[in-house]
């Protein structure tokens, strides 16, 4: 059984586990709240991966006594097994919790409803579903990873009103506005891994880190993934000098001295199978980025790599700066495809956000299947 | 002195302006309402130029001795002299209204304050300025007819997600949605004419009408302008036999037999000057709208047109409508622009509104000064 009070929690819960930003990959994102006779006693979330505590341990220590005949809110099934820490189902029956409502089931098969069970067969009164699709938007890289291997890849692009994001010259400082520059930033610190084309290394030779003060000190370095078949890599590019760790994917035929003066300069090289053309396989990439147990993957690219990943059908969302200006059409594209015989063959979505930013416009979409 | 109850009344006296949709141009949109003691006694708005009557006179033939001693609410001052109509300052004076509010001085030279004044003089109470920017809005092509000598000029353009027209092969049907071109149909509607070159006629033989039922009946078909320097307009082009007027703008060198056949088959040709490129002059073809009296003109045109009219500064608004689909860098662009050596060099817009417009959406921008 469910009462309004039980959403309040919950929704405080939700909040908690965003708080975490990128910390918790590979793990999800989890608040905790317990609270007993509507007033709230206990509350945590999962502050960091590698051994840090789950969100349930923060809040039962921060209740203590008062744990003994509360309701636990935790957004996602507590967990039954033991990994780097001890299961916290086994947690909370410890401490005598009388109540347990979670927002969704783990979708990780070692939990899979494992954790609810064990409660109830403690004794313990559960609940399962409550704010469930808030849930499981808070951890959809989490979920996606755990049900297909893959994590959740969304792209980022920032074009001019007429979809073009550089001029023929190639420059593309600055298209849009700070305050998109921005929020690009706040999506990075809440992403594993951020990918891109060694082209645009070699173009752009870009940091692609956090630095907005706020965000900085609570988010860590997304690692960067770069795809790059010919291994042609700059060693001295930098962000080989800056904090987070540089992935280079590459052909299995790398030239094993370029690999190892990369590895020097700080790079992880990692070789991986091509595909009949010659490039690296997209969709092995995609379960490649899952097995490096990235969560969510932010793709910062050009159009030839854009145009090959809506083809391939990868990207889960496309995030899209449109700034107030023209380029013109000398100017490049977004999409590199190939030229469409019929307007029936165009690669179709749906917009599911739209949101002013600062004098641009951001719109997300997901493909329309 | 005005009161809340004045705001209410002036707010149904331009919605009921907004009835008219295109049928008073070259006149503005009026709305009037008269009100005694708090109640409505009379309304009504210009509803058909061409010796049509005002606003005024409906109201007052509605109230009869009601308006005696009433508050006439009007969207523009009250006309003070004699055009086709005798002026409705007379009339409010005749029919003993103690009171006229108007929510913007009237822009064209001919009354610009002497109606307002003319009912003072009379001894009735006078208030001016009462949602004013939503008259101005309301008649934005008629204030800057009557202030510059050209109409408002916006260009409805739909494109994909990626900035494109058509495909490579000039196939666009249909990029946007139903819901898209049914909107598109309710800008014509409200426009005195609608624009286009004469590429586009010989591409797509385009009717640039409106069909939209409970629309057709309540607007006249917009007049066609054709801009077609070298008179390559097709004399079986379907428009011709379509309600509405067609204009042809051409250089004045046109060839006369082509003339004389495409005025037999029902275009107006219109000679104009070229420039020194040997094109159309848009700044003179701007003033040459004006002159025939199209307060709002809608531009569907293809990305050279717009490139060039972006270039000369002569829209006043983009209507931009981006379906959620790719076509890829082979598609047809929206501006043709001679390429831009630095990105300070772009033209910069500001976006003015959003809505989204069934699965497409619909942004509006003005230029940025």
């Amino acid at each position: 059984m469910l009462n309004k009070q039980d959403a309040v929690f919950m929704a405080h819960a939700l909040r908690l586990a965003e708080q975490a930003l990128n910390l918790t990959h590979p793990n999800p994102r989890v608040g905790c709240v317990l609270a007993r006779d509507g007033i709230l006693v206990g509350e945590g979330w999962h502050q960091r991966s590698g051994g840090g505590p789950h969100a349930e341990v923060y809040a039962l220590k921060q209740a203590g006594n008062a744990a003994r005949g509360a309701t636990a809110y935790v957004t996602l099934e507590p967990c039954s097994h033991y990994g780097k820490t001890p299961p916290c189902a086994d947690a909370l029956i410890a401490a005598g919790v009388s109540r347990v409502v979670a927002a969704m089931q783990d979708p990780n098969p070692l939990v899979a409803g494992k954790g609810m069970r064990k409660l109830a067969q403690a004794g313990i009164e559960t609940a399962l579903g409550l704010l469930g699709a808030e849930a499981e938007r808070l951890n959809r890289g989490y979920c996606r990873r755990m049900r297909s291997g893959r994590p959740w890849l969304f792209s980022k692009i920032a074009m001019s009103l007429d979809g073009r994001t550089a001029l023929a010259s190639g420059e593309s400082k600055w298209i849009s506005s700070e305050a998109s520059r921005h929020d690009v930033q706040r999506l990075r610190a809440s992403c594993a891994a951020v990918l891109t084309g060694v082209d645009t290394v070699l173009a752009d030779d870009p940091a692609l880190t956090v630095r907005l003060p706020g965000l900085l000190e609570r988010s860590r370095a997304p690692d960067r993934v770069v795809l790059d078949t010919q291994l042609r890599f700059p060693v001295d590019a930098q962000m080989l000098k800056l904090p987070g760790r540089t992935l280079i994917y590459t052909g299995e035929q790398a030239d094993m001295s370029r690999v190892r003066s990369l590895e020097a300069a700080g790079a992880d090289v990692v070789p991986l199978p091509l595909s009949g053309s010659g490039r690296l396989d997209l969709a092995f990439v995609a379960d490649e980025l899952g097995r490096a147990g990235f969560n969510e993957v932010m793709i910062e690219a050009g159009a030839t790599l854009n145009g090959a990943l809506l083809q391939a059908g990868l990207i889960d969302e496309w995030v899209i700066y449109q700034a107030p200006c023209a380029l013109g059409d000398s100017g490049r594209g977004i999409f590199s495809l190939p030229e469409l015989a019929r307007m029936s063959e165009r690669p179709e979505f749906k917009f599911v956000d739209f949101r002013f930013v600062g004098p641009d416009i951001r719109l997300r979409l997901q493909p329309e299947k």
